[in-house]
């Protein structure tokens, strides 16, 4: 069996990263693995964060994976040199391709970025476009009302633009063109994150940069790519919990309807 | 060493409870376990909150409690009858306490009930009122943004207005006089809930009367109760993680700042 691609996140938002593998890598097969028993990493300290995806790493080794996404912002921003350091496989996180992304997107050079409290308190993204371009201006925004809101009130448009209001108009008063969203979860509010920011600012969603990396990095590695199937490749999706829902929930994230498992690490 | 009172959560809202112990019994020592790195528990499966709480219990038990309060409305509707099946040592929960007091305080027999997503869907509080009177209608009400607005958004007043608006003006509606506050992280906006609920409606804050509850079954067990000392016991509070601001925000729920320490289970 050819080795897989390994995809985790802290619950279903990095499904919108897998969504786009799937789409860039048709032929190569997917595993995921979502932490919904302990989501959400957000709030939590880095040393909580680092001990809950070095349990996952050693869940999806076992599965046989060639490479790795950490398909969460919190993880990528607190633990993903941690991870690199400890791991011989190529671990691919999600921080650098939207930040990447960004900065060709720029063109007054003054880049906003919202995220989990983890992710904006880590300045990971902050230090990632630093290191590419010390000119930039960065202005980050921490929402942690976000994740929760995309989860559990799909419906309450009043209160989603209320909080994005209270969350994005001082990055708008900055006169940011460029806004990454640093939170898996956030494509699925983009519209009503671009609406609040206005037309002319372009939002980076940094799923199909990921997955434009992770080809690049497959392409260049020792590992023949599985033969061309007629068939799909068979992906497998695991989740810590399967709570009320969740099916619903899964699907606005990946697309379409998935089979997943419940299995604890 | 005298057995001590073991108090658990999926997080900080128990303190509000831990308050009400401190205060009724303050000669019994109290040990806290707080699951912050999995919470919170409001959103996931009953399978996987027993698994939690099971293992919480055993760790208690490790260190000799001779009474173990489950100060989470989530984990008391749904795993507390399977706890108590599979210990012998009395278990309290917090949701009858706030039945009866409920139940007594009603005078046209409609009570509200607000909590997480897993409380409500079990209707464990609608059993629980007509385990006493049947004919006391009950209208509940999920509101599964209110514990990360409380512990993310402690300013922003119009945002918490707007949430509470949306969840509580149907059960206003339906003319409740009594509104039970089905989680222990509400008691921190009682006073928003009572502005949107207006003067007429009784809150219900169960914690005092789960105080009493255990005051009741400590004076009926074998067990002496500790002498007096001069000096306060040595509490000690565990929480499974320690993220950023922990210290401001768990003396917002306990009324004074303590010492805690991270442990994992």
């Amino acid at each position: 069996m050819a080795k897989s691609i390994g995809v985790f996140d802290s619950g279903i938002g990095g499904l919108t990263v897998a969504r786009e593998l799937l789409r860039t890598l048709p032929e190569e097969r997917v595993i995921y693995f979502g932490d919904t028993a302990r989501v959400p990493y957000g709030g939590k300290s880095t040393s909580t964060i680092k001990d809950f995806s070095d349990q996952i790493v050693k869940f999806l080794l076992k599965k046989d994976v060639k490479l790795i996404v950490v398909a969460c912002n919190t993880v990528s921003s607190t633990s993903l040199e941690w991870l690199k350091n400890k791991y011989s496989l190529p671990i691919v996180g999600v921080i650098e391709p939207g930040v990447r992304e960004a900065i060709r997107t720029t063109r007054n050079n003054i880049i906003g970025v919202i995220g989990t409290r983890a992710t904006i308190e880590s300045s990971a993204y902050r230090f990632a476009i630093h290191r590419i371009n010390r000119d930039i201006k960065v202005y980050s925004k921490s929402c942690p009302l976000l994740v929760p809101i995309i989860e559990e009130e799909r419906g309450n448009y009043e209160v989603t633009r209320l909080v994005l209001e209270g969350y994005l108009l001082g990055l708008k008063k900055k006169n940011v063109d460029t806004l990454i969203l640093g939170c898996t979860h956030y494509p699925i509010i983009k519209d009503k994150i671009q609406e609040v920011m206005g037309k002319g600012v372009k939002i980076i969603d940094s799923a199909s940069s990921v997955a434009l990396e992770v080809k690049d990095i497959l392409g260049s590695m020792e590992i023949p790519p599985p033969r061309t199937r007629t068939t799909n490749p068979n992906h497998a999706f695991y989740f810590s919990d399967i709570p009320r829902g969740f099916s619903q929930l899964s699907k606005r994230f990946l697309g379409h309807q998935i089979s997943y498992t419940r299995t604890t690490l």
